[in-house]
């Protein structure tokens, strides 16, 4: 079962590794599942159970399962997105990264309004609405709204129904936010209102209008940013 | 030294492969250098060289550090950027995520193209001329051409000078590639002549050339993907 692989000089735990990973694309595991237990794809697979756990744990460091102790091992939500895909957080030069990232959603993220307002259900629509009120009551009460900000913008790049960019988005957000000190944040009011304008835009299907908001939102961000 | 993390609930070996990590970041060990051997990493951290030996494991499985046989471990030549960072492949239709990639790179490189005009070094562009006369010699000898494609679009990025795209525009033309069957293309004349168009414009600092011939190149892919 395993020959295959071994020409690539790959210890046995790799090979196993690449074949439960293979048995979660053809969706044998999905999104979710529970694996057999330990004792079970020793078995199947016909390796020791020493070769199976070591096999989970470099699943496990790159997200395509994780291990709950005490309750088994589970096809994580985003199998293989690990916490920094990019390695950004290796990339010294904060400020450059912050600048160019910012450069990068410039890029994207009009364009996934303008898809949004083609795409999106009412459902997904009056999502947006709650987290932008949700926002809006944040910024009133002078709190932190990081989180909810990097929710509207994953939940836009969601309904855009382009199935990478709901990756890339909140990376690329969250990213920023570590790297920056976004706690003295003086445009409360752009930010209330250009949301507004986006969901709206999205909201009567205006796709035009709704990259034109965005490049707003994101203009007055990376003015206030300062990079 | 390793109490602060112990909290999250790691194993020994995650917070050793976590300060392995830290001192990576730090620039105490830079790419491409080698690492201290087990023993010695052993003797700093305080642990049992069993825990860096898996430790080590963990780190290569997301390509922080690249283990080579008989030589020794060293930084990996982009820490943390795994393979397939966006868990790409496993998205099971595979046609929405060829157009969906291809969407995404439509938004990127045109942009792209335009700063690489504004910031691209002559030796830069002289790399891109060769690797423009490497394409057209591959096509007319009717030779697959898709890694020297890469490596076009990925020395333009570069030439963009920002930090984040030169990552992410080879995982996404690799995972198109991967995806769809290229080898019957009919757009050699095209492609040559947008490829040509491209660099020229990037040559002469002409950014609004530059975005509008790699409009034009990437419309042309689009239209034959059919996708």
């Amino acid at each position: 079962m395993l020959e295959s692989s071994q020409q690539k000089g790959q210890s046995l735990a790799q090979q196993v590794a690449s074949k439960m990973e293979e048995f979660i694309k053809e969706q044998r595991y999905k999104v979710g599942d529970k694996l057999p237990n330990e004792f079970e794809l020793a078995t199947e697979l016909n390796v020791g159970r020493g070769t199976i756990r070591e096999a989970i744990k470099l699943l496990a460091a790159r997200n395509v399962v994780i291990i709950q102790r005490g309750k088994g091992t589970f096809v994580s939500e985003n199998p293989g997105l690990t916490e920094d895909p990019l390695g950004l957080s290796f990339i010294t030069d904060k400020k450059r990264l912050s600048h160019d990232l910012m450069d990068v959603r410039v890029m994207i993220e009009p364009e996934i309004a303008k898809l949004a307002a083609e795409h999106a259900t009412p459902a997904e629509v009056e999502e947006m609405e709650a987290i932008c009120l949700a926002i809006e009551k944040l910024i009133h009460e002078n709190k932190n709204h990081e989180e909810k900000d990097i929710q509207l913008h994953s939940a836009i790049a969601k309904a855009s129904k382009n199935v990478v960019v709901p990756s890339l988005i909140p990376i690329i957000q969250t990213a920023i936010s570590l790297f920056i000190n976004l706690t003295n944040r003086s445009l409360k009011e752009e930010t209330i209102e250009t949301h507004r304008q986006i969901v709206e835009a999205i909201k009567i299907k205006d796709g035009e209008a709704a990259k034109k908001a965005m490049q707003r939102h994101l203009g007055y961000n990376k003015d206030e940013l300062n990079i």
